[in-house]
């Protein structure tokens, strides 16, 4: 990808950015997106070829503003507790911000689409890692109710991602709950439920009181 | 779908299911599952009609599965916290043998797939209904640390059902885990993990001893 001085590589990529966050990665041409941004479909060529390398372009950029966030709240002076929680409250705004993208980006993962999988998981667990460190280092410490770093991390994401991509996925494709499963919707999309959700779960895999 | 008394839409349907345990419900034609069930091609048309009926019947077999486990396991009798532990091993237990073929279809809900997403939503949320009757049953019983009942089935059920999708994704399409994240794969496949997992969330939610 040739970088250009003027910025308007990142003018594109902000742009899509709006875009993808309403209609998912596969819901604009490169011509609405061009449009959209005032610039010609000739420089959009000249900055990223095509359309699967402005893709990567776009989710490496979200995915550098996630690390960001992390890595300005992450500390060693800090305990593992506290570094714990915060990266957890990052990383639930960043798949919150990003629900419809990512719910289906979800998709083309679950549906088994190899380039986007060898894609993410060679540029998009450095999260993943920053999170077991500071596993592994409570575990070291003796704080950690489970045996095992890793399985902590699973216990800890799974509740912080997964009801924001169901919620993602619900704004794109309304889903179609009745009766007593209504109300878990509002616990699925209330701010408020997802940072209880994290309190819980902290107190639940680290040693000392609830 | 008209059911035959000879047994053999329930032979196609056991079939079935054993085929798409390995390859997910997309991974065999009608043709492959007649010749592996010993059935001819118009027996398959008269019972089944389609593939999409045949596949809607085959779903429907599978979950009637999962609600026979959890109505035996669930009682009046028990305290909420036993018969929410007991839903979750069954849960877990279905998903688990389940995992590719829920992986996939997975993949298809994220993927936004209308038709799959109002089946789901139609027929497959009752063991959700049958884990937040639990849960609000210990809300009015002054046993749960989550103030809503919704909020705690969603940190309850996550990391039961997530990790082993992606566990059965990984089986369908290796993921390219590197280095530090490799771990966790270990903790994503094993059973031990998962019956982990279930005890720290349940003594997370509930009050009482952790």
């Amino acid at each position: 990808m040739g970088r250009t001085s003027s910025g308007t590589d990142e003018k594109l990529i902000q742009t899509g950015i709006r875009l993808a966050r309403v209609r998912g990665l596969g819901g604009f041409t490169v011509r609405e997106l061009c449009a959209e941004s005032q610039v010609n479909l000739g420089m959009f060529h000249y900055c990223f070829i095509n359309k699967d390398n402005f893709d990567r372009a776009l989710l490496s950029t979200l995915y550098e503003n996630l690390m960001k966030n992390i890595r300005l709240e992450v500390s060693d002076d800090k305990s593992a507790r506290a570094n714990v929680l915060n990266i957890l409250l990052a990383i639930q705004r960043f798949v919150r911000e990003n629900r419809r993208l990512l719910s289906s980006l979800a998709g083309d993962v679950f549906s088994g689409n190899a380039k986007i999988i060898d894609f993410i998981g060679r540029n998009f667990t450095h999260h993943i890692s920053v999170l077991l460190a500071q596993l592994e280092r409570a575990e070291k410490e003796g704080q950690l109710v489970l045996k095992d770093a890793a399985n902590a991390a699973l216990v800890l994401a799974m509740p912080v991602v997964f009801p924001q991509l169901v919620a993602g996925l619900d704004e794109r494709v309304p889903l179609p709950w009745k009766g007593r499963v209504r109300p878990s919707v509002t616990a699925l999309f209330s701010d408020k439920g997802a940072a209880e959700r994290i309190q819980v779960l902290v107190g639940a895999v680290f040693k000392g009181e609830k």
